[in-house]
């Protein structure tokens, strides 16, 4: 082989379906391996709701956007197959920020190795972003105690399911937003949340009212969209919201505006946004706390595996439709 | 003397402006001393926006509300006229919740003696809860660092003007959002603040640019309004903001929406509701940090001053008008 796939982005989203204008598919020569590098097949890819804050041109967030013209940000896990690089072997495994790409020559800066016997899928479905950003904004931010009720939206999701069962595991009552019964079935009965909500065809208000009882202690917030009203109304005194993504919101030219500050008062509510990055150098507590969980078969996942790199263009739209089931992976 | 005059709440504000219609007044007979107890004539009683909280019917809000038909809630300042208490005697000077009424025939529970030879209207404007609330949110929540930029909202009020001061006295540049150019001129020229904004008047965006060319790093939120989502839209990185009050939508039947979430995560904000009454336990603290202030000559205030008990059902109304000049204070 002589040539290897990447995909670059090429343009910005303007708000609605991720499409193939924003990106070009390119050939690149197989690099020669120098001193102190090694080279990495990536085998899976991962696809986060980050990604379309990566693809943005706005300079706040909390990473710098990619820059046009060059590879589509993402993590992934991959193999070492050539190494002039002392720490690293062929046949270790790596995980990353490897990009939308086969091939990746590296020195090995920001990459870790993976050395739990799991598969691919599920290195990229509980160690990475998405157990680590669970484990953060529900411990951190959430400051769960047994008996305390928990929202979850986005709760099928990568992030939210994690979020839902760390909750279960520490005693509390875990109510999770879906939009579909499928995930539903899921989330209640293979994952043991105490309740579900299909946002696009419960009654809203009441099937809330009916599954918190008591009000509402913690929200974990993955999504937006109207379901945030309800839930903020049903806040108990000295709640805490998490705020971890707003998936509705991001394809909207203008977002919709969230509840008034009133009750923030009235309550005492904290509403606190986050993201990983600020945190990297907490991993280790993190894992931590979240490591006994995973094996002690607490955290179940499962993952939506897209095949071939050109998958991953359109696939980004199934966080829109939210027609993924589980984390989704695309296998190289 | 045989009666005094009281007011009672007979009514729930169901917003508007507050007028006769929620009150009456009524006479009571001088009631006789009993052992371990004591009779206050009130001299000064202060107006505050929480009082609009006491006064709804929801019954989440951090103090429960006042019942139909009893004295209306706030607290004052008096001196002891007669007593059959150990702890008080005639001449001292008390402050708490004395509500609206001349005479107070009280066991001493939940108040406090005043030792400090300041005036009545200084130990309301400054000691009681407006100076205590400015402590608690600037340091507890808005947590400042010298060099930084905080925007005060209602900064010609009784708590903003001290949260102004306090953060100038702290080292950082300070902008106050006030309602009229005469408030606007005394927080620059007399509090020492570095700029106003007239939300009346200013091109709102422009004159936020103007005024803080390196962005916000806290907010102390006492109005809501536009202002908000122009502030909002400037917080830097892991910028805070203390909701203390929203006195611009308390009157409304259906409160304005807020800023969309998703700067909160891409810049990690941290928006957080708080009432003084959660603090009760931490005022020696409080009191140590804004004492010193006060006696450098640091905290300067103002206050409005209303003739006569009946004066206050009308005069809450100058909140939403912003009318006040400075701390609302009712005089007996």
């Amino acid at each position: 082989m002589t040539t290897y796939t990447a995909i670059n982005l090429i343009a910005r989203p303007k708000g609605g379906p991720i499409g193939p204008e924003l990106f070009e598919v390119v050939q690149k020569d197989m690099p020669s391996v120098g001193e102190g590098q090694f080279l990495i097949k990536q085998t899976h890819m991962s696809l986060d709701p980050a990604m379309f804050g990566w693809m943005s041109p706005d300079t706040e967030s909390y990473i710098a956007p990619v820059e046009l013209g060059t590879v589509m940000r993402s993590s992934g896990i991959g193999e070492v197959v050539e190494s002039n690089h002392p720490d690293f072997q062929v046949g270790d495994r790596v995980t990353g920020l490897l990009g939308w790409q086969e091939y990746i020559l590296t020195n090995g800066k920001g990459l870790n190795k993976v050395k739990a016997p799991l598969p691919d899928e599920a290195i990229l479905s509980i160690f990475a972003l998405p157990g680590l950003t669970a484990t953060q904004g529900l411990f951190t931010i959430g400051k769960p105690k047994a008996g305390e009720t928990i929202v979850v939206s986005g709760a099928a999701g990568s992030v939210g399911s994690i979020v839902g069962q760390l909750a279960k595991a520490e005693g509390l009552t875990v109510v999770g937003v879906v939009g579909n019964d499928e995930k539903a079935d899921w989330i209640v009965n293979e994952l043991g949340f105490d309740g579900a909500i299909n946002y696009k065809t419960d009654d809203l208000e009441d099937k809330l009212a009916e599954l918190t009882p008591e009000g509402i202690d913690i929200y974990f917030e993955n999504t937006g969209g109207p379901i945030q009203h309800h839930v903020f109304a049903r806040m108990n005194t000295h709640g805490r919201i998490a705020v971890c993504g707003m998936i509705a919101d991001y394809p909207k030219a203008e977002p919709d505006l969230a509840p008034n500050w009133i009750p923030m008062i009235k309550k005492r509510l904290t509403v606190q946004g986050y993201a990983m990055p600020d945190h990297f150098g907490e991993i280790p507590q993190l894992l931590e706390k979240l490591t006994p969980y995973v094996m002690q078969g607490k955290i179940k996942y499962r993952s939506h595996i897209l095949e071939g790199l050109e998958s991953a263009i359109t696939g980004l739209n199934l966080f829109f439709t939210g027609g993924n089931k589980g984390k989704l992976i695309v296998k190289l």
